[in-house]
């Protein structure tokens, strides 16, 4: 595997000294982009997951274009429970579709165990064939959906407003889903191994849905799936950054579910949350997406404001408190990575000389 | 007016002694009772808000059905944009559209200051006439939405995933975002004003798009004008409820803001958030309404879970950390109530000596 020039944001995964904090965008590889666009015009949103060579080059992009620390391969979450054979349609705007969500003991018994070496070969050569072309500028972070976020999809089947059908489930049998989710949590391991063995140099697992759960419930029906999945994961020094959304609670057990990176929304106070376990985990965030619609000026403040809240020393990964939206201005998502960059040197003088 | 012959839910908002934790739920009266969609199928939602009689039927359904310990005014929260001047759809399902959001100065001018004796007298008579209906029976909540929460439709017009209009204008216009929060901070006042003049025992404000905001951002767009409309009310003894779904942060400062009682989501620990601030404010919540899809069993065990961590003593009123979901068979919702009632005596027994 070839060194990595610039791998300031792995060293900051791992609370290693770093002379700047390291910026990354969640959905830097999107439609905000017109170079994505280019490419997205001429093929599907899946055709696009599904062709390792424009996979690539979008994941690429943000890297050239915005100046990122970290390129992610471009994918997306649902690839696992279309490979155990759930019929997937992406709908520019209205969010995915599966027409045959799970719902009952026989639904749930359709879905095949996969094997990503052989289900999801395309991930893992697009994976592969980034890491040749990316050369060592940045890492490449491979990704999946949790397996209460990729669960909540496959029972809703749909976009949902209260989540009615996955609330359902596991309120009247909990058996079934955790018995579908402990089938993800294989899933998701075996799928986030093979992807560091393709050549990722950090996984991140998206949790999009965690924050819809009661407290006790996302314990039961999601953090320990989590830490069963961190536990197994294939990996030598690869960082594993996980992504709660809506979590604020539980901090203190979400810190030692294994992950070396927590990220955090933007309704979170980074400083508060370093306090309380900042020692255990790195962080990640957390800047409000919209705040990219304002300007310049604006878009300083409100990143020097997250630099100073988290302080001096290293283990802080910039970035949005979700991903980035579809209808802003790219030239504010490069002024975003240059001040982060410029601004959070003045963080890290002791940790240099540590 | 008359004396009011269940008043647990009063003394629990002013945390006096009771002897057993009051209930209600929000969007009790809703479509998820059959008698209430007997009458929505004669009528459209906006005339069912705007003729006193039907409005005063459906408020009291619950109370005699269900059985809960306060009356909710059957009403809209976008009735106060609507009276500005905003033409308001409501579609079944769809949620409500204004086809002429508000996005600049001009669409800001075009709002009319209002007079709610004039132009919301229909609410105001609805809450007469529903008082007197009740005679006394339980007491009656008005309510209204914040302005933050207000202005969010308002600027979106219609349903929204990531909220980009309003953040928008936070973003890019502060000032004009401020100079409508301070008109609608100033109808509200006097709306929930002239609700208690008309007979309201209580009023709530819900603040349902609270938690899409930094914590900053909710200090300075939304709390802030809460804590300026509480100030103002005109009321005697009349408690105010505020309801911040999704603020998970800045308790102690919500707990000064001057509300008698804090509205808390399900995804909060009540216990916890009563060690902070409950010596300051009465709490209300917070059961998952997806609960209510789930069997008896479970139904009264998390029923307990939230009275175990509320804990002994008045300053708890039970409720769902959001409102009922249209799907929920009302027998839940009746046995829900009936559990609250039966099982809660045991945490007063000391308060009831005091």
């Amino acid at each position: 595997m070839n060194k990595i020039k610039n791998d300031i944001f792995l060293r900051a995964c791992r609370k290693q000294p770093v002379e700047r904090t390291p910026i990354w965008i969640m959905r830097q590889a999107g439609r905000y982009l017109p170079e994505y666009r280019a490419i997205r015009q001429k093929a599907d949103f899946l055709t696009m997951c599904k062709t390792p060579e424009l996979a690539a080059e979008v994941t690429i992009q943000p890297v050239d274009i915005i100046g990122v620390d970290a390129a992610i391969i471009f994918s997306d979450i649902l690839v696992i429970p279309e490979a155990m054979g759930m019929k997937l349609e992406m709908h520019e705007g209205k969010g995915p579709i599966f027409h045959k969500p799970i719902r009952n003991e026989n639904d749930a018994k359709s879905l095949k165990k996969i094997d990503p070496a052989k289900d999801l070969k395309y991930v893992l050569d697009a994976v592969s064939l980034t890491k040749k072309e990316l050369n060592g500028r940045v890492p490449l972070i491979g990704f999946s959906g949790s397996p209460w976020t990729l669960l909540t999809y496959m029972v809703e089947g749909k976009g949902s407003k209260n989540f009615s059908s996955v609330k359902s489930l596991i309120y009247n049998n909990p058996s079934l889903a955790h018995s579908v989710l402990s089938r993800l949590a294989d899933a998701v391991t075996d799928f986030l191994s093979a992807k560091i063995e393709a050549g990722a140099d950090a996984v991140q697992i998206f949790d999009t849905w965690a924050g819809i759960l009661s407290q006790n419930d996302f314990e039961e029906f999601s953090l320990q799936y989590i830490e069963m999945i961190v536990s197994n994961i294939k990996r030598k020094k690869e960082p594993v950054l996980y992504f709660p959304k809506g979590v604020h609670f539980k901090l203190r057990k979400l810190s030692r579910c294994g992950a070396d990176v927590i990220s955090l929304d933007w309704t979170m106070n980074i400083g508060k949350v370093r306090e309380k376990i900042g020692k255990t985990v790195a962080l990640q965030g957390n800047l409000d997406p919209a705040v990219l619609y304002a300007g310049k000026e604006k878009i300083k403040e409100e990143a020097n404001k997250i630099l100073g809240l988290y302080g001096e020393g290293s283990g802080h990964i910039f970035n949005l408190g979700h991903g980035i939206l579809p209808d802003v201005d790219p030239e504010n998502a490069r002024y975003l990575v240059k001040v982060v960059k410029e601004e959070s040197g003045k963080y890290h003088k002791q940790s240099e000389k540590a």
